[in-house]
């Protein structure tokens, strides 16, 4: 279902371009995923204070927001950067990490959907069922996350808010609601890396800032992640190695794909 | 005085379990100590907004309080999911970081005894000598911060609040103040290498969530935290190699324990 | 320009006092930037509540005001610890991350430059042209920002408010205004791993918490970034090895100069 010629178009505008990817993101995983954007070819920026946020996004070329480790005046800063990208017009990625474990992620969730209105949400598969339950009516589904009753659910999301629904596990489907593609690469021990989630968030931020075709970008970024883990894990005794392979193999895909 | 069978099983448990760590710590070593708690097999979450801390201990089998890069709010959620652990019953384990370089630092240490009452505190000898100095009436001792004065006054420590106090440096003595553990693994170049202090306090929390004999707990974290990096430093050629043979390490242990 | 056995005599002073480095830096960079001081042989600490910066200014040998992700609260914190900085007569090192990318930073780096009047500002060309440009009458001055008309006004910048301008790039050139200093040592790939600037203005801080002479200090720092980044990259197959490599470098520094 992957073109080859059209990612490794999009890598090599990403290389050409060096977006810059605004993240108002977790502080676990800040440097994780700056290195990640950077050995991409991408250019990443953090910034969360709501005195300048709206000014970074205007000068960005995609706009990351990642509930990791919400709190008040970052979900403040969160909403004041997405309806300004939204404004402008440059992609916005969603990563509502842990919606679903508490009420106040699941409520931050959907205001963040509503207010910013994401062009791209990327998360695992509960963190998708959750917001499905939340912002469409439910059909009474199973609560076992499994990607595939994942997928059903996110389908239905997509279509309901307008986005593209990007569902990481051990495949990845990626979904506008009509069209689903699926992403098979990846390792196991990519889930002993704290952040790799995260990371493929801000990469999708890349490839969004050179692909208006959203599903296609986001189809892309989950490749190159699944790519570069599952060639990283083969040459890496644990998730030490794994995440050093991990930027090194970014940093020269294209010998891979 | 470690068993290494016991060990074993504590390691077998948090693989088979992975129980949920909910961390609220330090800025600076966020990262090491979520991918330490992967490594080792424990599922670890970052989270500190007061709206949700209560609802997350509420899912967590253990809960770890940092106050490496401690401030008001911070403190403020610390607080609120402390007590929330001991009324639902959850291991509750201390590292009170720098607990003597400051004021605000030995006052918010008190604070946090007092109200939340720790099952564990996991520091260096001078921040226990501080604590100790703090919550006990105090014999007039050497302020030089050696383990074995800080033994003495952790044992008074221990005693006094009710909790296990766990000493780590060259040599480390975890105490009830009745039974003292030595553990005597571990690398200078461990020192090198920032937040591994840190990731002890995590890792303790991990075995604590699965071994109520919260003293062998304790001991194990310790034990399995020297192995790791004694193993990781004689691989290592500096602190940068360190960090990532300790993950690799923890991550394949049952080859080395 | 640079004599060898003054910078020696520098690093072994670093590793014999082990100077406490007080930063109050960005998320992003936190964790790299004490695992450099740290590997150099200095002591790093994070501290930003406003309620124990003066106290942690106070038992530090240097202070590194860094503003990457800086918010309202954390100014305040650096204001208050520049100050009392200043007062007890510890070098103060500014980095003004992204200074002129958005009003709100470069404002920012404007106060702090008036109210701590920090002895060494640490940044790349267009970060130094931006603080030029709002901090001296300019000279209408080409905006593309290479370091030959960034050290121009990083001159006149440095005898403005009498400090010593260190300006990083392919070449970096440390400036008190009359004397300028070049370092071209470095790696092109330097620039992929995040944080690699932030750590050249904590390690500039521990070089200047030992040696008074603070246009040397600033030139010994930008030496060792440089030495110790050109050999990691040497050995790197991309930016993930290249941390690594960089630290451990660091910690056998004495090996290589």
């Amino acid at each position: 279902m992957i073109d080859t010629n059209l990612l490794i178009n999009d890598l090599n505008l990403i290389r050409e371009k060096s977006p810059l990817v605004h993240n108002i993101t977790n502080y676990v995983v800040m440097n994780n995923t700056a290195n990640g954007l950077l050995s991409l070819g991408a250019s990443p920026v953090m910034a969360h204070a709501p005195e300048e946020v709206e000014d970074m996004v205007s000068i960005a070329s995609a706009l990351v927001i990642n509930m990791g480790t919400l709190s008040k005046h970052w979900v403040e800063a969160m909403l004041k950067a997405g309806k300004k990208a939204k404004k402008i017009g440059i992609p916005v990625i969603f990563d509502p990490v842990g919606a679903g474990a508490t009420a106040y992620r699941s409520e931050t969730a959907s205001i963040i959907i509503k207010e910013c209105k994401p062009d791209i949400i990327r998360g695992n598969a509960s963190e998708i069922m959750s917001l499905a339950k939340s912002n469409i009516a439910t059909k009474g589904v199973d609560s076992t996350a499994n990607s595939e009753s994942a997928l059903e659910m996110g389908k239905d999301l997509a279509l309901k808010i307008d986005a593209v629904i990007s569902i990481s596990g051990q495949e990845d489907f990626i979904t506008d609601g009509k069209i689903v593609n699926t992403v098979k690469f990846g390792s196991p021990m990519m889930t002993k890396v704290t952040g790799l989630g995260c990371t493929a968030s801000a990469i999708t931020g890349a490839f969004a800032a050179v692909n208006k075709n959203l599903l296609t970008a986001a189809t892309h970024a989950m490749a190159i992640m699944g790519i570069a883990g599952e060639l990283a894990a083969k040459k890496a005794e644990g998730p030490g190695s794994l995440q050093l392979h991990f930027l090194d193999i970014l940093f020269n895909i294209n010998k891979y794909v």
